[in-house]
Formats: structure tokens, C-alpha cells, sequence
């Protein structure tokens, strides 16, 4: 199953709005003949690829995946009948499907003979690739990945507005690899003025990826001219005018946005925050100190510290000289993994 | 030498004036037969104790010891003496002894025969334990540790001044282990009025322990009540009314005073910093936002990215709820383990 969710996360960013599935086949000896994970939108499932690559080695065998087998026909047919007919004698699954149109997976093998475990390693996968996808079916609105770049003492820029580089090259990458992983990425009008940022995803050598994420601007005074980088040609860019940030997810729901990378300044990620609708933060710390400047966080509307907006570190890691915290909010008002559904 | 530096770092914050030493003795088999530290003032040094634990076995054995062992007679003897006199036939030294007064104990033993190898693993032994006293030797002024609790956004209170507790107790108790280690613990009046601390080195269940370091408390316009807890009978407190930090420094030096922590509020670290009077900095950051109060540093002068501050981060630990970062400032204008002098 780890192996089933690191294929899933290979291909985060690239399935939306499906889920990005991770499966592994296993011979009826144990040993693993085939691996897959979700195609782009209109092309084959996670199982399909792996019980292609596996071909007659799959019969009697054992396929891991981490999301219940569709037993729907979508833009390609239910994945249940695919095992079923490669001759599998047993499915792990690590999250049950949790909507009504595609349920009934784990039934229809079950009625075939196939043995299937509903729940393996549930909150892992959950909790990863399919985190965004996730968070969609709950709660109708996109995964918020929030990222910010900060000096030790919480400066997003300097007092004359100058902020680059807060961080060395290790983390600037890591978060070209971020951006990879999701489906658009936001800023303010604020933002697009102060910084002018492309928000492609680049490699080390600045070459452009293939793929590129939605490139969201919210602009509600339209300040943010054409000829700003954000609206060259190197990716599709959205301009928005949503009022609130929950109004803005939802536009962006509607357009197969299932996790998105909040890059914006203070206010942007006040709002955000303010709202219950970051339900991750990656934050960049520079060992740099400018005892003066923009602050990472906006007003929140909180005047004493236990009113304190709590969240929990999930990972800490050295990137470079910088520090990398991730961290999941504890107050969060949404879905969780915990309390969440099933089938 | 590993376990000399440990055997050091075990009494530091214990000796000064006097440098906390480690002294490890083997036998001529090289089987550890002897073990020391430092002494409080007055007491015997590292060596005395190692050789005292060894007794006969320490005959043509080896002393390694974290500092090259003094040839004059202060209130205790000559440790090249002492080991001389134990038949010891060989001694590895981290740190050749810097000072003129003290200097001649590697040119002691080796008239007497005795092999003396110097700078053995000594950038590490110069940068634990000894920091502090190498501190004194080359600048003349204490080690300054700055120790600050700050939310991930860099505010150390909430914008009505609030800030009990910023760090969880796995944090605190940390503070109050470091404390131990210092000589001086230090705070300005801002900070003894806002939030009137003990300055104590109290355990988890908060016992008051046997060892106090001396409280400082700058106040030049005498602000701070003598009803103020920082005044109470629990340790002995200094109040100054130095002009600068370098001042102060100055000050307690003359006091015997080899490392201090620097607990001050925001005004109080800029000034430090701005002087470059900050030879490490431990920061613990907790997971919680507040979008308003008082900023981890108060103003630098700095006002563009490129003038920022620049630190190294050395060690990185989670700790409870919380990360601590500690760093050293890279842009340091004082001495340095790898320019520093030797004998």
C-alpha cells in the first residue's frame, strides 16, 4: 500500500477533477507484476494500467489500490469488472469510495468471488494523494495548500517591499515541485502588482514544464494590467472577482480545481485563514532577520493569545539553509480524514 | 574527546571566570580509567578530578582533555604538574590555552617527556562548552545567547500584550535548562514590567534549583519596582543602567560573568543584533498565527532584502508541540572558532 500511494502522488496535480489513484498487482505468489496510477481526465484508471502491465500474471493474484474500484461507467468503464475479468482473487483498498455515483465497487467484486478489504492504511492515503479530491466530495471546494516564504522573524518583505530572495534555491525548487502537484495557483491583485510573478512551474534551469497549473488572480478592481507577466502565454490564467475566498473556491471547484497552492500576501492569506479554508501550510523560513517590513499574516482579528489561530506541525525539514514547516490547521472547521465518511 | 566535551558541557554555566573543562583518563590499554569536570571556582580543575578517579591506573596512560592544561599556580596548581606526577604518558588537547597567564602546559609536559598532541577535534570543542570563555579571552565581553518564544508569524505577544504561554512545556522546560547553562540571565525593564518573570531555573514540577544564575535587568530610567518578581529572594538580581549593550556586556564581564541569555523583549534583541553582540541565537517557534502584536525583533535600520541579517541555522529539533531552530549569525563581527587565535 505504500507503494499504492506514492503512485498516487506521482501523479497528483494531473487527474483533476478524478481522483489520483495509486494500485499495485501482485502474482498469486506475492510478488509485484504490475504498478499504475491515474491517466489525465478521459483515460485509463490506476487499475486498468496495472493490470496491463501485469497481463495474465494478475489471475489469481491480488490488486492494492488506494481508493474503492468504480463500478460506474464514466469516461471509461468500471474498473471493477476490469479486475474481475484479469481473473484477481483479491482487492486491499485503502480509502471506500464515498460517493453515491461510483460506489458499489467493492460490491460487485464481492459478488464475483473476489475477496476484498476495505480500509488499509485508510487515513495514509487519505491524508495524501487524494487529500484534494477528497476535500471536493466533503466539502464542495478545493484543497487550500497555503505556501509562504518568511524571514525568521516573520517578514514577508522588506520596508521598502523588496522580497527576493527570502529563501535560497532548495526552496524556491521545492516549491516549483509544489506548484507542480496542483491543479491552480493563486494570488491577490496585491501580489501580481508588488512581485509580478509568473507562477509557472520551472526547473532549476527556469525551462517551463509541459504541464502547467490554472494561474488564478483575484482582482476585484481589476488593477492587475495584461501586460502583466501572470498573463503571458506560458499557462492559462483565470481572473477573479469572487468576494470572498469562499466564494472564489467555488468558481474554481467548478472549473475541476481540486487543490489549489494559496501563494498570496498577508491579506490574501488572512482571509484565507480567517475563513477555516487553509487545510494545509508550507512555510519557508529564512534564517534572515529585517526587524521591519510586510508581516506574513495579515489582521485575523485576534487580540490575545488564546485566541491564537492553532495548528499542528505535521513534518519539519532542512531545505538548503532554510527551514520547511508543514503544518495542518487544529481548529479547522471542515472535513477531516477522522471524522469522514465512507461507503 | 567526544565524552571530554560532554563531561565539560555537564558543568557549564558552573565555572566561571573559570573555563568549563572536560578530562577524560585512559590506561596505557586505552581503557577509560578516569573522568572530570571543571570545579566551581576555588575547586580543583578537570584534570585533578580525572586523575583523582584513575588513581595508579592512570601510570602511562593517556589524559584527553578539552583545554591544554594550565603551567601556573592560581588558586589551585598546575595541572601540567599534576599530570606529570601521575606518570601520564601522553595528552591530547582540543584547545590550545589562549592566554598569556595560563599558556606553558604543553611546553611543561613535553620537557618532562610526556607526548602532547594540541588541536584535536577543536573547532567543536571551541564552539561547545568553551564558547563562552574563548568569548571572554578574544573579545572580552560574555557569550550572548538570544533566547526568544515567538509564534510561526514572528509575534512574541498578542496585540493586548498577552503572550503566557507563546511555547508549550516541553519548550519552557528547555528555557529553563539553558538558563542553567548561563552565567547571567538578561531582560530589560520593558520586559520585567510587562510580564513581571522570575528569571529562575525552575524544574517541571517548579522547584527553584540550588544553582541560580544572576539576573540582570537593564533599567536606565530605574522603571522597575523593587516589589517586581525579578527582585525577589530567590536569586541575586543586578539592575544596570548601562547606555549600550556593549556596556553592559562590559559590565558583567567584569562581574565574572562568561555567557549570558538574553531574554529581552523586541527592543532590547535589536539592539543586540544591531551591535552584533549575538553569538547564537535559540528560537522556538510554536504553531499558532496571531496576525497582530508585538514582532519578534523591534527595528534593525534595515530596509531593504538584501541589507537583512543573515544567520546559519545549526540545529534544528522539534519539541513537543513546537520547533526550536538555533542559529549563529553568519554577518558576526567578533571572533570565530575558525579565525581564532591558539597559543
Amino acid at each position: 500500500m505504500t507503494r499504492a500511494r506514492e503512485l498516487g502522488l506521482r501523479v497528483l496535480g494531473t487527474t483533476s477533477p478524478n481522483p489520483p489513484v495509486g494500485a499495485v498487482v501482485l502474482d498469486a505468489a506475492g510478488a509485484v507484476v504490475g504498478e499504475g496510477a491515474t491517466s489525465p481526465p478521459g483515460g485509463p484508471h490506476a487499475e486498468v494500467h496495472a493490470l496491463a502491465s501485469a497481463g495474465e500474471l494478475a489471475r489469481g493474484g491480488t490488486a492494492v489500490v488506494t481508493l474503492e474500484p468504480c463500478a460506474h461507467t464514466g469516461r471509461t468503464g468500471p474498473c471493477a469488472d476490469a479486475l474481475i475479468a484479469a481473473g484477481v482473487a483479491r482487492v486491499v483498498v485503502a480509502v471506500p469510495e464515498p460517493t453515491r455515483l461510483a460506489t458499489g465497487g467493492a460490491g460487485r467484486l464481492r459478488a464475483a468471488g473476489v475477496d476484498v478489504e476495505l480500509g488499509a492504511e485508510q487515513a495514509a492515503a487519505a491524508e495524501g494523494a487524494l487529500a484534494g479530491w477528497l476535500t471536493g466530495v466533503h466539502e464542495h471546494r478545493p484543497q487550500v495548500v497555503w505556501k509562504v516564504a518568511t524571514t525568521l522573524d516573520g517578514r514577508v518583505a522588506a520596508a521598502d517591499g523588496t522580497s527576493r530572495w527570502i529563501t535560497g534555491p532548495e526552496a524556491r525548487a521545492a516549491v516549483h515541485a509544489l506548484r507542480a502537484t496542483c491543479d491552480a495557483v493563486l494570488v491577490g491583485s496585491g501580489t501580481a502588482l508588488a512581485d509580478d510573478p509568473q507562477l509557472t512551474v520551472r526547473d532549476a534551469e527556469g525551462r517551463t514544464a509541459d504541464r502547467q497549473p490554472l494561474r488564478v488572480v483575484l482582482d476585484r478592481r481589476g488593477r492587475v494590467p495584461t501586460t502583466a507577466r501572470v498573463h503571458d502565454a506560458a499557462a492559462p490564467t483565470l481572473v477573479s472577482r469572487a468576494a470572498t475566498p469562499a466564494a472564489l473556491l467555488a468558481e474554481l471547484f467548478d472549473s475541476d480545481v481540486r487543490r489549489v497552492l494559496l501563494e498570496g500576501g498577508p491579506t490574501l492569506a488572512a482571509a484565507f485563514l480567517a475563513a477555516g479554508l487553509v487545510d494545509e501550510a508550507v512555510v519557508h523560513v529564512a534564517p534572515t532577520l529585517l526587524g521591519a517590513g510586510a508581516a506574513m499574516v495579515g489582521r485575523l482579528g485576534i487580540s490575545t493569545i488564546t485566541d491564537a489561530l492553532h495548528l499542528q506541525v505535521t513534518d519539519v525539514t532542512r531545505m538548503g539553509g532554510d527551514v520547511q514547516i508543514r503544518l495542518r490547521p487544529t481548529r479547522h472547521t471542515g472535513w477531516t480524514a477522522s471524522t469522514g465518511g465512507g461507503s
